[in-house]
């Protein structure tokens, strides 16, 4: 996979930056899709050169690392994927979709072999990090470097020893807490910001260690990992599990992510209800963002998680109560709030080392396409604004009579 | 608008059947598309070439009648346009969309002029009944001739003496009671089958006469309208209206239609949040079928409706009760009926005169796309089994542990 510099220098020429428009594309970058690509990621050129036309492979130039960024996935590799151009080429994979389970029994009896590591999933945005360039990087979920996380993460956990020995180990986990620019969730072990780690995998292959390698490796070098719930006998799995998404639910946590202990099986995901009706209540406050993706799939959970469950009548009752005011309570906050001349906005805090780090970070959040602006900057803390257009458009048009 | 017969006969060599696949489009077509209809609808000929490519726009030929079909709206010419050929071309406009408002404060007053009257909207199936071939023809909302509505509307109005003297008119109505194919809502003072007319319209131009024509004009040959639950003076309307439809609400019926008395500016609805729980409960009977798409706008008139009614506390824990439970409640009814090894279906029950006449109407359904199977007929009583295979399908691969 390594390529010598001399070959890694003539990739530089592959891009080329207009200086008038900024855009990063060059009439070399599909020589380098058609030539090299192909081998590296072992996809043929046809396939590739069809994905970056429709723009699913993108070239991507920030935070000082090119590379190419997999926007969608292309064959057997993930969406998220980045080939970085340093001194070498390094390949970042995706992080692997986890599948979702309507029914914990049959469907851990038919996915896993004997036993399930059940661990927890916490409620926060999704990072991988990595050395580039002999760089601590953290990538989001798309692909994009962060800089807010790539700054945060070796703050709040010590990762120059791993690295050291570990370089070609990427870290995956979940950035947690209320001070957090993409989702904030109250954890009251974690507060304001922290970060939880549930795989380490390879680069370029994309593979995990094992449940058992994972806690010793992340032991050794003082790195927190996600919580391990158990490790259950897949008959008595069900059963248990449900047992543990139900407390989970009850302290307001998300759920699970369940796990074959040798990782050699794809890992599958459980949630409770209170988290579905946490999300439905997030996305009813911003309807025309997000009400209309949101829903269906959270509420089919629902039906399936009473089902199993064979709720008795108060017991549903509660469970379509909190359904029903998960989606009517924030939608009818958001038309008061819209009725009294306000956007519909919600306000990031975070807190960064100058005001150019602020800037910085919603010049990022821009690219991913946020309309953010920085509200506010005072000793460190920045307080971001993001606008959900739609909303707010589409609610004043309703309050003055505009016909649906 | 009118065609001589010679010219009428001409178009019969436009339609071809193919014998063997019994298709009936035919190369001559377009040629008519081309040069006739571009004047009869006042539409340029390649818009209507393109819209008949891309299927918009369908040669009909069922129920004994040839025609143009408009599958979708094409230029100002309504979805649901039929161009007949019968001894002459005879137009009928497909029904106008009724838009909808959220407030019914300030849209009122932005949209009508000085008064307005309220019709009752009953929850039952849209159709025109209109003379083709001076045979009486019952067209659904998609334009289709309905065998079944065709027979039953003569037989609970008598229409002769209206068509005699009108034979120009479309009469716009809807379908209603427990007995019928599409839409089975229970009205007291209607019961298994009736018919309640809102609408008098001309063929060709589609241009309704007012209400006060129409009321008039419905006596006179005493054939049902729909209920006039006042006019109202348009300050006063958005109070009043959402007091009637309150009242509707509690007696589970569905809303009303604001109209211009002079209908010359287009009608409004509003509905009760009765009406969108009902929707929902039936959607989410059949969630993969349905549910998605009925979700959205439904509770978006909630929200609304909530927020104009400045609904107490307990008002809006009684609604997000009722907008939960109509979700949640039938989904998970259905979940354990396809766990019963039973597929997802509804039954509909009609009364026709023979076999042949019920094998018939399955059949038109079929035509629409509804999968439909004859279950049982008994002295005239027709018990239709419509399925719905995606429900059916996507809750037995959960129930067996399918992943989402």
């Amino acid at each position: 996979m390594e390529i010598n510099i001399g070959k890694q220098n003539s990739h530089k020429i592959f891009f080329f930056k207009c200086p008038s428009c900024g855009l990063s594309y060059s009439t070399a970058l599909p020589s380098f899709i058609k030539k090299e690509l192909p081998k590296i990621v072992d996809i043929n050129s046809k396939k590739l050169e069809g994905a970056f036309k429709r723009g699913n492979l993108k070239y991507y130039d920030s935070q000082g690392v090119e590379a190419i960024q997999f926007r969608k996935r292309i064959g057997k590799i993930e969406s998220g994927t980045m080939i970085c151009f340093g001194d070498k080429i390094e390949i970042i994979r995706g992080f692997p979709k986890i599948r979702r389970t309507l029914m914990l029994n049959p469907a851990l009896k038919n996915h896993f072999a004997d036993e399930v590591a059940v661990e927890e999933k916490m409620n926060g945005y999704n990072v991988r990090i990595a050395l580039v360039n002999n760089k601590i990087t953290a990538f989001t979920r798309g692909g994009y470097i962060c800089p807010y996380t790539t700054k945060k993460a070796p703050e709040i956990m010590d990762l120059t020893d791993f690295f050291t020995d570990n370089p070609e180990i990427v870290i995956c986990g979940e950035m947690v807490g209320t001070e957090n620019p993409y989702v904030t969730h109250y954890y009251p072990e974690i507060g304001s910001l922290g970060f939880r780690i549930f795989d380490l995998r390879e680069k370029v292959s994309n593979k995990p260690l094992t449940i058992d390698e994972k806690f010793e490796t992340l032991e050794r070098y003082g790195l927190p990992p996600v919580k391990l719930l158990g490790i259950f006998d897949v008959e008595d799995a069900p059963e248990k599990i449900m047992g543990i998404v139900k407390k989970l639910g009850e302290a307001d946590r998300e759920g699970v992510v369940m796990k074959d202990p040798g990782m050699k099986i794809t890992p599958l995901k459980y949630t409770s209800s209170k988290a579905h009706a946490d999300e439905l209540e997030y996305a009813f406050s911003y309807p025309f963002e997000f009400g209309r993706s949101f829903f269906f799939s959270r509420v089919i959970r629902e039906g399936f998680q009473a089902y199993e469950l064979e709720e008795s009548w108060e017991e549903l009752e509660e469970r379509a109560q909190r359904l029903g005011e998960s989606i009517l309570y924030p939608m009818l906050d958001m038309i008061k709030h819209v009725s009294g001349g306000e956007v519909a906005s919600e306000d990031l805090v975070i807190h960064v080392d100058s005001y150019e780090d602020a800037a910085e970070f919603v010049r990022h959040l821009r690219d991913l396409g946020v309309v953010a602006t920085l509200l506010e900057f005072d000793h460190g803390k920045a307080v971001i604004r993001r606008i959900h257009q739609s909303t707010s458009d589409r609610i004043t048009n309703y309050l003055r009579g505009g016909l649906y």
